[in-house]
């Protein structure tokens, strides 16, 4: 038996998210039985964890077990074949047997990007959330400043995070930064483990502040409370991108 | 009576381009019937000149006559509203009653975008043209030498140019200049006219330089035949922007 990690990119935009669902086509569900179909032996994907419906991937990770003797190489290739061009496998390795693509992840990179003008942009629908109007960026920037750091992120996570009821909502983000890419902003967000939607609901917190709705000296009062009800409104998925999943 | 120029980006992925045709969803045809929607008179719209089906627009620029008296600012707002998210008016300004979207157009810029990896990227997909395995670069770049000036581009035009026999397919290239960007590399294109399907044949027989299919020192001969089967297959429309036409 053979271990087997996968490193892929997709755009979820058609999809109802990576994790399997009912009535619903899932990222998962696809190349599972994708893989079945190569393999022809019934396959467990185990992902890194979710995204939600819209929400995209240039690093998401996945594994799952075979005797097949193929090689990585040919494992990718064929796996690509089947799949539509809106998933791509980019790695295919072997890894050691307890490898694990969500428990042994040490970290996870997630970006936001967003558009800054005056009309969305076509092209970039699908990829960046657009902010028109006025954008305060200097209030953005004060409120960017109270994330970093291990804090209890409860009033920023949209329901209790299953499985690590050890941790509860406490969580570290290592680095929040805010770059200037061509039309607008991207957020940087790594750290150890994110609860669910926190990343949107961070970023809904600093847009609202950019928008005069809030102000930065609100946010410590905000991981006090631990009432996600206080904080800002979930930013849309499609700005949101799983970059790298960190072992 | 007034004239109004647009100036408007849009997503060809979905349309079958930009003029109207029968039995397919034309970009100009859903503006037309927008703007006679608002304004509630028909409408004949002008554009500088067509793009193919999934060819993309950050600039394509169009006209029409009105004796509405609503702002440019409205208008442009009104029309958003109408318009689906793949098509966004960027601006909207009266224009002299001489204007001509087409015939005032000094020359138009297009780029072209190649994306260069291993695998395609599911979210550039529709927005780069993906050339995976080998790609000589320094050919790529001798070849493309041979295209600025003043030719005869019979070769690199998919069929005869209707509306400008006085010139016949002579037309000067004012530019093309090879840039670097993530993930691969973007060409831009500055011309005072193109050919039907130009760009994307000039892109076409570069690409077959760069794996190896033929060599850079047969491109004048190939200006001098003017026989389109000689150069380069077309390349594909997803890489294909048009980003300005100059007055």
């Amino acid at each position: 038996m053979r271990r087997i990690k996968l490193t892929l990119a997709y755009d979820g935009t058609n999809y109802s998210g990576w994790q399997v669902q009912p009535n619903a086509v899932s990222i998962q569900a696809l190349i599972q039985k994708a893989l079945e179909r190569m393999l022809r032996h019934s396959v467990a994907l185990s992902g890194s964890g979710r995204t939600d419906a819209g929400v995209h991937a240039e690093g998401q990770t996945a594994h799952f077990d075979t005797d097949s003797t193929l090689s990585p190489f040919r494992l990718r290739h064929s796996l690509n074949a089947l799949l539509p061009p809106d998933i791509r496998i980019l790695d295919a390795a072997q890894v050691p047997n307890d490898f694990h693509a969500r428990y042994s992840a040490k970290g996870k990179i997630y970006h936001y990007h967003i558009h800054l003008a005056r009309e969305s942009n076509p092209m970039t629908r699908l990829y960046r959330t657009p902010i028109l109007g006025p954008f305060d960026r200097e209030a953005f920037e004060q409120a960017a400043l109270h994330f970093p750091g291990t804090h209890d992120f409860a009033s920023f996570a949209n329901e209790a995070h299953r499985g690590a009821a050890a941790l509860g909502s406490i969580r570290t983000l290592r680095r929040l930064e805010i770059f200037e890419q061509s039309g607008g902003l991207r957020l940087e967000f790594e750290g150890d483990g994110f609860l669910y939607k926190m990343v949107r609901n961070i970023v809904g917190t600093l847009l609202e502040t950019a928008k005069g709705k809030r102000t930065s000296d609100e946010i410590p009062q905000l991981f006090e409370e631990k009432d996600r009800k206080k904080a800002g409104a979930t930013a849309p998925a499609q700005g949101l991108f799983l970059m790298k999943v960190l072992y």
